[in-house]
């Protein structure tokens, strides 16, 4: 019969926008990993009507409901006193709890530097230490303690109540999942894969034909496919008694996308910084219109150190030449933008850092600086390393930020067509 | 009386965090702008029961329904058709629509110089032709169409169906605003202001009290406060009506915080963007620990080639000295983590750039590196301008990204209080 649970992410920084969430889509992948499915995720602002009807609506089809957020010690923070009110359960302060968050308060505020007006604090405190009568505290792992609220009739969901900072939150989930109203929910919980399939050069509508030709091969799968910077994701969640209907599924894209199929599993980031282990090599960059962003993003993965060793942002002609040995009648002649400073800007970046690896990316982000032969969105890569050469020239659809983050997907897949080959960049 | 919005987001993508959501809430502040009051965003996968429920729920409740996503030609992408049922609206195949997106599906193919199965294509292009009987047809911006489809009982809101590209959504607006049963909607909308006022270096706690102190003069306003990366942002909405209230909020803020409030609207990118433009002054950076996120977070800005020349990422020692000149006897003697290499870094910015301010950053990302002298997330930043330098040296919490983010933030920061004054950083 398995368990469904369901989402509230409040904040209205977050249903404006001006902060990312980051809980939902974690809350929902480890939900999935113990087995219990997640249909949908639910943002609110900080008003408690919209909060209450959120709680209702997961109520009526789930089997757990999680929170996010509002546990802060303003008056805006209302999550615990409106979960505790729609599981029938009134608040009140726990006094020892209100002490031991009062010290933790203490702690940060001093290592801050911060100055403290001890009576605001407190009522801050107290606030943050109201607790539903009956419900499971969970220690706080920042000032705010997390809640487990079963109904008080017995009948519904449990709601965990879970706090908005992500290092809090995630910190904090152990002890959900330790709580016993949780566990009984999880013992309902079966096993649900999720796997992935990438392609790098295949429309999605060509992929639907292939899904068509086999579909009756793939009971008891659900498919969604999503492309995405150029890169085409397929990822199927299904029990393990459709692994059968898995197989059949990867043996049909084998056989269709054998050219695009770049990974059975791992996303290219991962692929690239594995290969540079593997073989020992490291990696530098000179960019100009992605700034930073491509090398930025191979360093997001920790130990990231050991194989970048850094890289050139270059925006100014002058810094092309300088720091990067351009050099400036190819500038003068064919233009900054052009395959040839590509190439010099990955030699240069090779050079200056004596990196195995060099990758030069130069185009026009826009909005300004097109022209009738270089429109905005013109972009050249370029990727040299012990074995040779690779290169990619186009053109990038779509506004500044969206230009960045795919050409620096496409400057992945040169660094991954460079090391381990497959479909070319 | 006003109007009430809600948004469904769709696409297993988004509800497992593989793809950032950015339609939600750029739908949500649009629909502010246009003083309609959105209350959630319910995020959903490709299951069409969980779509079905979320317009359930939001249609109860609202006046206006807007989805994104699940426009596409794969069989997972199912809004248009699960829309039309929820109306009551059957769909069928609109041959002329059928053959416009044929042409579209086409052009792009043979731009990207992808391979074509015409029979493939059409079926693709003829799932996304189907439109529910009596929907209006918002163009293609990209190859979906999309549809603003109205209750067939009357009773109920119209629902807007926009694809999930972003590029394709907000190029799609304007036409949905057109739309004659949107514009009845937007006839009952009222003006909704929106102002923030930004602090840094005020806890949350201490805000509470001054918001308690003067609750009594703040009827009619809606106030949110969000720490984020340091920054405590005071976010209001109102209605003109409460203009005077939101004048004795900043009133009330200005007075007890003159110390720490460094804008009264702008994010602090915008005053160091503006600052140098004013001044005709330039930025160049040397970053170790953030490995180009400064850079890069500078260079968001459409425009910024004018003010920013380039960035280091020097993550090697080696690389430390020879692009950017730091000396190797206070590598050997105080480290690459000092406050020292952090002035050395912003003055070989400087220097190498030929830019009129430098910024130096040098810390201990994690998860490895740390040592007692110096923790993971110890960090030392540097800037340095024609009227002097300043610096921070802290010990920022949190895991390797929370680190770099906020490092970046306490970066700028170090900018503004450079060129601008205001709170130190």
């Amino acid at each position: 019969m398995g368990a469904r649970a369901g989402i509230v992410v409040t904040g209205t920084e977050v249903l404006t926008g001006r902060v990312t969430d980051r809980n939902g889509p974690w809350l929902a992948e480890e939900l999935r990993r113990l087995g219990v499915d997640v249909g949908s995720v639910v943002v609110v602002g900080d008003r408690p009507e919209d909060l209450r009807a959120a709680l209702a609506f997961l109520a009526a089809s789930t089997d757990l409901v999680i929170t996010s957020g509002g546990l802060g010690p303003t008056a805006d923070d209302l999550t615990a006193e409106v979960v505790g009110d729609f599981c029938g359960r009134p608040s009140s302060v726990d006094e020892e709890l209100a002490a031991r968050i009062g010290a933790v308060v203490a702690r940060l505020m001093s290592r801050r530097g911060w100055r403290v007006d001890p009576a605001a604090t407190e009522a801050g405190t107290r606030k943050q230490a109201r607790v539903p009568a009956g419900a499971v505290v969970l220690e706080p792992v920042g000032t705010a303690p997390g809640l487990v609220v079963p109904p008080a009739s017995g009948d519904g969901p449990p709601v965990v109540v879970l706090p908005g900072p992500p290092s809090e939150l995630q910190g904090m989930w152990p002890a959900a999942l330790e709580a016993a109203p949780v566990r009984v929910v999880l013992e309902r919980a079966q096993e649900l894969r999720q796997d992935t399939l990438r392609l790098w050069g295949t429309p999605e509508s060509e992929l639907a034909a292939t899904l068509r030709r086999v579909d009756d091969q793939l009971g008891g799968l659900e498919i969604t496919t999503c492309l995405r910077d150029g890169e085409l994701e397929i990822v199927t969640r299904y029990a393990p008694g459709a692994a059968g209907a898995y197989a059949r599924l990867v043996d049909a894209v084998r056989g269709d996308y054998a050219a695009t199929l770049f990974s059975e599993g791992p996303e290219v980031d991962a692929l690239v910084a594995g290969a540079l282990a593997d073989r020992g090599l490291t990696v530098a960059t000179a960019e100009s219109c992605t700034g930073g962003q491509l090398v930025a993003r191979l360093i997001d993965r920790p130990g990231a150190s050991a194989w970048v060793p850094g890289g050139v942002v270059s925006y100014a002609n002058s810094a092309k030449e300088q720091l990067l040995g351009v050099r400036a009648d190819t500038l003068a002649t064919v233009g900054a933008v052009s395959p040839e400073v590509a190439r010099q800007l990955a030699d240069g970046a090779r050079d200056r850092f004596g990196a195995d690896v060099g990758i030069g990316v130069t185009g026009i982000a826009g909005p300004g600086g097109g022209s009738p032969d270089k429109p905005v969105g013109t972009v050249h890569l370029c990727a040299v390393g012990p074995d040779g050469a690779v290169t990619r020239s186009l053109v990038v659809p779509g506004d500044r930020a969206a230009f960045r983050k795919r050409t620096v997907t496409v400057g992945m897949h040169l660094l991954r067509a460079l090391l381990l080959g497959g479909p070319p960049a």
